[in-house]
This record gives structure tokens, C-alpha cells and sequence, in this order.
């Protein structure tokens, strides 16, 4: 199974306590499957995992899977410690998710022989479709191309890669593994034409949790319409610098909150964007 | 009360099968109260903190402050979680571990006011003397020089900081806190001697797991032999270059397991170092 | 006048004893001519500017403008003293070259209104179609998107940025100022495709130099085949890889030597690549 | 022969029209004669070498060593291109500066090959006391220890080593370096403690230009007096931070202005202080 389109990492709507908050998470879903998203993506990074516990995880899991409807369910398991990857695997397979995204430990810097080593660990004990998930701007470390191919041709669930460094050129070593059973995406919103237009399948793109504009981008690529698609590129651009004036990834939360018209809340140590940027925010909304 | 001299940041022996290896606690711990350090420091980034469940971390701090004896407990409770780090500082209040190890969230990179925002909430809800812990190259973020000032201004269990960036020049900017209520301690070993030299109360010395002499830098220097000191930091150097060799923190476990004779194990995704590795690590350590 | 296609950042030949090659110069824009390039690029960053005394360099550009026949000459004008970029560009510009490229001063890391300094004290005083050259890896600096916007705005003969950070986040922030009399050029062979369908004007291809597969890729894009467009990338991208196992430029030296059948030099301190680094370039060559 | 104490790295004074200040210079030079320092370094990077024409600099070499006295000249022989430090280093040697300081080329990042190459060409040609200047943050690239190490062995004109890179881990590796007929000085002011407890043999410290504190922290270290250099260290400590508020090294050239009661010129691109910075400054001058 080859996956493409625009998949969303989903961030957790939290109430005013700071605990998650299942009815915001419904009107979140209602409102992907309204803009032509394929797939859903929580407990990534914009998800703030590592902000919940353990049970907070499994629950939510849970609940996205059971609202899912059409959508593809891409289940977050990262943690810094493997065998708890293990079990938040199992766990999400037990649910139905149809794919589990994993990435390194964190915070100890693993060598390459440690990333592999986890990497088999949880791909030995858990048998669902893996999307291999690059983010060393937070988890500290790129996984080497080399052993992404290896883990590729090892494990035929490993499907997909999810590369959100921001580096076009990491990201272009990456496409050669692009094919009929493997999937790469792009994780920036800002990247997104640039990545298929070099062969990229699709991106996990945090705009989309409030803004349609960066699936046309991808719609209008896939029609051909070159021009249109890097006018819209341009736009969701603008957007997302706005969305970012605040530290990651606040920003999308206040976007959320503002487009849904709730009052939201910020788990700690988040915290609300400042009233300048709150504007900025809702400025570029509002011209998007 | 003012702490100083050297702490071990405890690695946290394991079994072959990776567990948790309590009676391997016990040798280690005998060990160093036979060296003239004078506090534990268990469940630091050495002790592979991230590793371990919830449990796993209650339980084995448990087990350190019974064996303590006359040593001083300074308890790790770094999370990505602020809600986890007053769990687990409010469980080694109980326990009764003397000071309390917090670091940042990790993971997502907080900003100025979110690391001020974490430290205030644990703060808020734990009452035991405090160390903050600023280790970038781990958390991925410098804790603000002003942060620290501000927290310690306002919390008078603040009782020091555990400064591991290896940056004398951010670390020398901290040494105008240390006073009366308030220590500095150096968590890089080669730097013990320049840090001291500095104005610093203490180190926090991973080598001490299994070798005396970074205990020896420091009481040569207090004895005011600078000639020596400066020689066997040089040693110290030596050593832990040595040690360094392989992936950190895999070189720390292989130089105790050697050293006690052990059969320890690697919790995974921590590999055992290379045999190159092996030999340079007992080498040094022979010479040393 | 607006610039576009693929101009080649030209690699200064040398003999053996490290002088510069006429010669072999001669032979370099004569293949160049039969490419498809839009312009020549003496005295880049490939060219090694930094290596040449100031009289070579005069000699040089004279060498290139001489022989140029219908190809534009893009004038590297770069120096880490203001002053001397004032004299460079006046002798490019009396010498006849058609743009000159200007790049920050390097070494002592200067402040973004000392960047605008520079800038503007060139352009006050030198009067030709000048490109802004970004090249953080090697001067150190990012030029802010706002100071490159400013001088577009202040001086009408700023027409066109060569953005070569290999950043495509950077770069598509400057993509809003191309227009009617204003190019933006990536400088990178790999980020052609994806630059190029984001809106750039053209590249600054190293590759060039040797191999005509980057022009292929950017006329294949133009003629509206993105497909093939995409599998040129890719071998340019191989190739690319190949040339990059040597320290750079030193890749480049060797391919256009073996290609062109000369024995030629290597100015120190650069060094002739390894054999096994030119056993790996000439087989990519061969395969390309 | 062995070299120790404060090492003044000179700044150039400028006139208001950015010429280079001969007179300026000469109250400079008495300034450093009666605070103790033991040598003048003209041309490294606080004076600004790399804004200065080839002209310039050789005239303002020999206007230095002329007006020397008793203090030995370390003449900064740094440029990007290898045969020009050659060219350099024969006319100091000629003029009879005592030692050259040679650092790696910059701008293009040369292997540890390059390096190598770059500074035996130099050693080979040039008879005279040399030392090695490592400063990363500005030429790009730390100096491997082991090309240092060889250099040292090959070369017994090879004296010293001036280290700038602000990083004591790896300063501390090259203690082992030091000895009877080698030095190793540390170039950060803020530094200089840590370094000399550690072994070093002095310091090559900007604020000299216009402050003694700094040679006092060398006299009490080399007197015993250990808690008055560290408090002394501290005053250094806050006078550096006043100065580098100010992009450097501008506020180095402020700071002298301002104590020498002249109106100095800023050579382009460097930029006079802002009126805050420049309050900052002379506040931090009052109070040391």
C-alpha cells in the first residue's frame, strides 16, 4: 500500500486547565475530513507528546481512532525509551491504527548503531505498516540515509519516511526510495512544493489544522497548475511565518483555538502567545 | 546550607537482560563511599534517566537514599513532562532524598519564559532544596543566565546550580551567584580544576563511577597544591578521552563493569562499545 | 534586464606548479559555450577568489571578459575589505563585465547595519548591474532578507541575489522580490528543480563546469517535463556526491582535468583529491 | 626560548576617515609599555588585519617594531591566501619582528590535510619563531591537536600556540603541549584564569588595550593569590561584556577612544557603537 496527500499532525486541544480536551479533538477531526486531508497524524511533535503522560497517550490514541471515519490513522509512539516505544506500539496496533510513526530516542544522543538498534527492537515486536520519523532539530540527531535504506529493505511494514529537518538537501537523498511500497513526505508546510516537485508523495503539513491552503498547493500540483501551486506556496509561506512569530508550536494552537472560536488552554510549560502575536496570528488568518 | 566537594552522577547498572541491577547499585555505591565523594546523583543523563519507566525510576531512587548512608542524595527528576517532574519530586521528597536535580523540559525547545514557566510550577508544588540543572547539549536549550538569577532570587530552596554545557564563559557568568546559600558546581570533569580555580564550590564528576582521581584534583587543590592538581587533571583527561571513546554514556558502563568485574548489561538502545573501544577503556584505565 | 538560466560559477584552472591556466581557462568557456549556459561566473567561491593575489585576479577577469563572446560575465568582486571590493568592481566594471557579484565581507563577523555598510558603500560608488551573493557556509553570515530587500528598494542597479546557503527556507523568502528587473538564482545544483518550481529565475551550477546534465534539468523544467526534469535531478544529485568526496572545490578541479585530458594544478593550500575520491569521481562522470 | 605573561592583541587606530593612525598607535604602544604587558600583536584580528590593504599592513609592521622598546612584536602574518602569508612572513621577518602568528586560511574551509599543507609551505620558507593561532569562529575551523602536535615535532621554529577559540576542552588538550620551548596562551580575556590554573603560560587579551585589570589577574595567579584573581577575573569578567555589547570588535575601539580622549575612525564596514553601547562601555571603564 502506497500512501499520499496531505497527512495532518494533529495538535492536542487542550481545555483552559490544561488537560486534553476530547471535544475540541472531535470539531479538529470534522474539520480535516471537510478539507480533503488524507490522513491523521497524532502525537507528533505539534501533538506536544512529550508534554503527556503515559495514559493521557492511550487514551487519545484511542479516541482519534474511533472518530478517524475515512481518514488514515498515522499513530505517534515516539519516547526516549525504547521499549516504551514498544509498548505505546503495541498498544496503537491493538487499536487499529493503520500506521505507527516512530522516530530515535531522545535527549541521549544515540550513534548510528544505537539508531538502528532501536529501530529493529520495535520493528521485531510490533507488526503494523512504520513510517520512519526525522526530526533532529528536536530529537537531536538525522538518521542516517544508510540506515533508513537498510531498515527499508530489512522490514517490507517500514513504508514511509516522514522528513521534517527542514533540509532540502537530506530531504533529496531521501526521494530515491521513494516507490511502489515506500512513501516519502515532507514535514514542513513551507517545503511542500519544492519536496514533490522533486518526487516527494505528499507532506505532514500543521497548517492544515486550520487552514486549507497548503492541500491546494498540493491539488494544484497535482493538476499541473505550476504557477497557481507556487502563488499558493506563497501564501501558506506568509501564513506559517506568522504562525511561528510564537514559539513552537503555540502558534497553532492560538490559530486553532481563534479559527474554532474556544477558549483553549496551554498545557505546561507552553505557554499563550503574547497579545502581539496573537495578532500577527489572526492577521494572517484572516488574509489567508 | 551550602553543598560542595564532588557528587557522582550515578550510572545506573544493569543486567544482561537490560533490567535494573540493584545489587550492582549496592557495589557501586560502596565504591564511593570508600573515595571521599560527597553526594549521589542518581537518575542524571549518566544514570540514562530517559531510559527507564516511571517505576523503574521510583524504585530505584527508593533504593539509593536506603543505602545512602552518609552521603548526600541528589535526586534526578527531569521529564519532558512538567506535571511528571512534580510527580517524581514530590515521590523523592518522600523518600527522603536531600536535594532535587530539575532540568528543563526537553524535547520541544521552550522558550525563556516556558523554562521559567516549568521551573516556577515544580518549585510552586515541591518544598526540598533544589539544583537546576543546565545541560544543552542533552535538553537542547542554555537555561537563561537571568532565569537562574530570577529563580533563585525568588525560591529560597534554589540552593545551587549543576552547570554540564562544558562553556566556561556561560558557566563563569554563574559564578557571581554562588554565595552563602548557594553553590556551583561544574558537571564536566575536565573542567573541574579551571572551574575551581574560578570560584566554584564542586563538580559533578562521572568518572568517579569508577575512578578516584577527579576526588583527587579537588582536595589537592583545596590543599592549596596547585602544581599537583593541575597534573592529575591532566590524568583525569586522559582518562576520560579514553573513556569517551565510544558512544557516551557506553564507555562509563564498560569502565565499571571492568572494574567490579562484572558481567553488566546495555539497556537498550545503548550498545556495548567496540572491542577497540574496550581495550582503550581498560588501557586507560590501568594507567590511569 | 532580467537574467535567467544556468550560469556557471567557474573553477580558475591551474598548471601544475599552481599558476593560473589561460589556457586551460580557454578550454573551460569554450566547452561552456557549447552547453547551454547563460553565463560565466569567474572568481566564485569554486573559483577560489581568496586563493589569488589582487593582480591575478585583475588579469583574470580581463582573461574571461576577452574570450566571453555572447555569454554574460557575472564578476566575483569579493574581498574581506570593503575598500578593496570598491576597486575590483571599478575594474570589472571598466574592464567590461556585464554584473557584478558582491558578497558580505568575511572573517570578522560583521552586523547586519556593517553588512548594509558595505553594501551600500560599493554601490554608491561603482556603477554596473550588481547580484548580492549569500554564502553563510563560507563568510560566515546570513544576509538578512530585509537588508537584501532594502537595497533592491535603494539601488536600481541591485538586480539579482545568487542565494547559495543551501537553505531552501532562506531561499524562499527571497523568492517574493523576484520580479520584472530583479533574478533570484540558487547556487546550488542539487536545489535547482525544487528552486526553480518555486519561482527562481535560474541556477549557479557548479556541475557545470564539467557535465551538461544541470542544464538539461533546467530546460527540461522550462519545456514542461517535470517527470524527466526530476530523473536528471536525481543524476545530478549522484554526481553531485561523487564530485563532493574530495573537500571541496578540489572535486571540481579533478573532474574538469580528467574530462578535459590535463594535468593540471592545485593551488595551496588546496590538495589533489585522494585516488580513491578520483577513482569515485570518475566513475560517477562516466556513469552520468 | 619561552614565552609567557599578556600578549596585547593591538587594535588599529583609525582616523576619522578610516586611515590608518600612526599616531594613534604611537599613544597606544605607551600605554601597553606601562602596564606590564610583554608583547604587542599587531594585525591579528582585533586590529582588523583583514580590512586593511597589503600596503597598509606592511607598513604598519614596521612602524610597530620600530617603536617596540623592550615589549617583544608578534606580527600577524594571517591572510587567505597561502603564498601571501609567505610573502608577509619574510617582510616581518625582515623587519625584524620577533614572532609570526600564522593561522589556517579562511573563507574556503580547507581538510586537516589543507591545513597541514597550508602551514609547512609557510614553516619552510620562513626563518623565524612562529606561533600557531587557532580562532574557529572566524577562520572556520579548529586547528586539528594532532596537525598542531606535528607541526610542533617537524618544526622548532614552531614556539607556541595562541588559542581563541573560546573552548576550554579543547585548550585543556593542548596543555600537554606546553613545555620548555613551547607556549600555549589563551586569546579570551575571560579565560584567562581557568587557563593559567590549568597550566597555560599567559594570555593574549584585548582589553589590555585599554585596561590593566587583566595583567593584574597574571600577577596575583603568578603571586599565589588566588582569591583576589578570582575576584579581579570577575571585574574582567563584567568590563568584557560592557565591551562586547557592541559588535566586535567595535567596542574595543570605542573603549580606547574614549580613554585616550580621541576621536577615532571606524574603518569600513565596522560601525561606531550605538549611543547605548557606547554608554554601556564607558560606564564599565569607570567602574573597573
Amino acid at each position: 500500500m502506497k500512501y499520499d496527500g496531505i497527512i495532518t499532525p494533529m495538535l492536542t486541544p487542550f481545555k483552559q486547565d490544561g488537560s486534553v480536551d476530547l471535544d475540541g479533538t472531535d470539531r479538529l477531526v470534522e474539520y480535516l475530513k471537510g478539507i480533503g486531508v488524507s490522513g491523521l497524524f497524532p502525537l507528533g511533535s505539534t501533538g506536544l507528546f512529550p508534554y503527556l503522560f503515559s495514559e493521557e497517550r492511550v487514551n487519545y490514541l484511542q479516541h482519534v481512532n474511533d472518530i478517524k471515519g475515512d481518514l488514515k490513522v498515522f499513530a505517534g509512539i515516539g519516547s526516549s525509551n525504547t521499549e516504551e516505544c514498544v509498548k505505546f506500539g503495541r498498544n496503537a496496533a491493538d487499536i487499529g491504527c493503520d500506521i505507527l510513526v516512530l522516530m530515535p530516542t531522545y535527549y541521549i544522543h544515540p550513534s548510528h548503531d544505537e539508531i538502528y538498534r532501536h529501530f529493529s527492537i520495535v520493528l521485531d515486536k510490533v507488526d503494523r505498516d512504520f513510517f520512519i520519523y526525522n526530526i533532529p532539530q528536536l530529537s537531536g540527531e538525522f538518521i542516517p540515509i544508510d540506515v533508513i535504506a537498510k531498515l527499508k529493505e530489512e522490514y517490507s511494514h517500514v513504508v514511509g519516511v516522514k522528513e521534517s529537518s527542514g533540509d532540502m538537501r537530506y530531504f533529496s537523498k531521501l526521494l530515491p526510495l521513494s516507490g511502489k511500497n515506500f512513501s516519502i513526505f515532507n514535514g514542513q508546510d513551507d517545503l511542500l512544493l519544492p519536496s514533490i516537485a522533486l518526487g516527494a508523495d505528499g507532506g505532514v503539513c500543521g497548517l492544515s489544522n486550520f487552514n486549507p491552503l497548503i492541500v491546494k498547493v498540493y491539488q494544484e500540483y497535482r493538476n499541473g497548475e505550476m504557477q497557481k501551486a507556487q502563488e499558493t506556496q506563497m501564501k501558506v509561506n506568509t501564513l506559517m511565518r506568522a504562525i511561528n512569530a510564537s514559539n513552537f508550536p503555540s502558534g497553532y494552537y492560538h490559530a486553532f483555538y481563534h479559527k474554532m472560536g474556544m477558549q483553549g488552554g496551554y498545557r505546561a510549560p507552553m505557554l499563550e502567545p503574547s497579545d502581539e502575536a496573537k495578532r500577527l496570528i489572526e492577521q494572517a488568518l484572516e488574509e489567508s
